[in-house]
């Protein structure tokens, strides 16, 4: 089964390049408000479902214990472009928790962000984990697993007590079994279970609705999302589309991306869950897909819908800043 | 129609993401020895037509007049990676001219090679357009300009007496037409016209044979192709696909990538073109199929084939060094 094409990529009058995708919205009681594509195929959700693996960091009462309030816990949701922000407060975390960053397992990188690359660059000093765009999700595992008492070595291992933890959670959330058969291993080190594109909407569904999840549960991913949605910078950074649509949302809807063009969402006031992904990895076809499906669920009227249209609508200039082309939305998620 | 998917991502065993995309492989007389997907689509070939754009600058004198050997010829027909031997290339190409940056019409940009990237901004230093990725053919223009005389200003608009040759260089040796319906706007401001990849195949087997050019034609296309072999690095950069499997070739293949997927090639030993495309415009992908695609080309005891295979199934590791997944050819490229 070939998925369609949901987004053109136009250079003067010609398509360029199209990108096919799935799409998947549930409410939270599992039924499909939307299919698009095979939504049953199992998707690697990569850092989309970094808000479910941050359950245990408030549920076990760690961001409490540590003082931490919306600033840490978005940033232990985030995937940061390693801007100075970002670094810092990671930093901070970990300090709190009587640790450094050699504590960090996720590996190092340059900030993702180039603006931030450059500057660590003319500063001459070399990126280390706290640059990783995981190191905020990595600095709340190491916050759970000293406030637990769980030894923090190896705490990206799936075979760790903390990734059992994590693995628990996603389960629970998303309703799909994570099996070794279809476990990958992350960018950062931790592992990724491939599970159905219907689940992963399910799943936030459920995460803005707490339906179908524990009281305490319901109401850590509650706080979860409000501290997404409150912070949203510290989420992606600069320029990000995930900071662009939670900036545009105003506490109205949660996202995040993964690798290899994966986007998780919500939109919380009208119970949907959403979670899509671009067959060939592209996270520029999947911001699209992400910005014309929430607008597609939204009032016709809704000032919002009208701002998710336009960014889903980009000009491509060149590097003379000469406008030469432009990704849309096209078929099933094309917008009147 | 939908193309084959011809590239799989896989990480552990599950298939993360999927390319497909169209090859086309001619020889000399246009015949087509190798089809898969749709070869008839227009498709803009971009920065992978350099060469044929590299033709008024052998032909018209130029190269001989300024002095130039393989590594300026090379250099006009890469996208290079703006490592300092290239930047100094192409300013020392100008400075024949008597000209300098000052005369670029492509625009700046960071150098598309990171360690390039890191070095610039240690340095304190802001790009220039000596470091976007076309100086060098862009180089090459101005001294077929002021060689031939033609008024240098706006060398890169369509109208221009200098496009017009080129582009008549492109319909010549492609044998199609290359019309302002299809024409759109490259990335450092020049024309890029879409026509089939059949066309595209055709003229890159005649580029390597000489079959159905001019003399004249056929000469200067033989030293741009020899001049590119010669000088892998100069075309691309370190660690760059079209370097890698020009140096593996050592004067049997040519190859040259261009932006959105897009690579042509030859093997002038057998007398063939190749052209593809990926359809999402990636360029991971589209590095996987040409290698394949050549492979699959060469008798099955030759070397080279070996070579190019197992280039064609990198592994991918994660920041940790973490052996994560693979790319890897599939259905009609999947290599036995």
């Amino acid at each position: 089964m070939s998925n369609p094409v949901l987004v053109e990529v136009r250079r003067g009058s010609v398509v360029e390049s199209r990108h096919r995708g799935a799409v998947a919205v549930c409410d939270g009681s599992g039924r499909l408000v939307l299919s698009i594509g095979d939504v049953e195929r199992p998707v690697f959700p990569r850092s989309a479902v970094k808000s479910i693996q941050a359950l245990p960091f408030v549920e076990s009462g760690a961001a409490d214990a540590f003082g931490f309030g919306n600033r840490e816990i978005a940033l232990a949701c985030s995937s940061h472009s390693g801007e100075p922000e970002h670094v810092n407060l990671a930093a901070s975390m970990l300090e709190r928790a009587g640790l450094d960053q050699s504590a960090l397992e996720c590996g190092a990188h340059w900030p993702s962000g180039q603006h931030a690359m450059i500057d660590l660059a003319r500063s001459g000093a070399e990126p280390c984990p706290l640059h990783n765009n995981c190191s905020g999700k990595h600095s709340g595992f190491l916050c759970t697993c000293v406030h637990t008492g769980l030894d923090r070595h190896g705490y990206v291992s799936k075979d760790h007590e903390f990734q059992k933890l994590v693995r628990a959670a996603l389960e629970d959330v998303t309703g799909a079994a994570h099996d070794v058969d279809t476990c990958g291993t992350d960018g950062c080190s931790i592992p990724t279970y491939a599970v159905p594109l219907q689940s992963l909407a399910l799943g936030f569904a459920r995460m803005a609705t707490g339906e179908g999840l524990s009281p305490e549960r319901a109401k850590a991913a509650s706080r979860i999302f409000a501290a997404c949605m409150a912070e949203p910078f510290l989420v992606a950074g600069t320029g990000r589309v995930d900071t662009k649509i939670m900036e545009a949302g105003k506490g109205r809807l949660f996202t995040k991306t993964g690798a290899e063009g994966v986007f998780c969402a919500a939109i919380p006031e009208l119970g949907l869950g959403i979670a899509l992904k671009c067959d060939d990895g592209a996270t520029r076809a999947a911001e699209i897909m992400v910005m014309a499906t929430l607008a597609s669920l939204l009032p016709a009227e809704d000032p919002l819908r009208a701002a998710l249209v336009e960014m889903a609508n980009p000009v491509l200039k060149n590097w003379r800043g000469i406008e030469v082309g432009s990704l849309r939305p096209a078929g099933p998620v094309q917008l009147g």
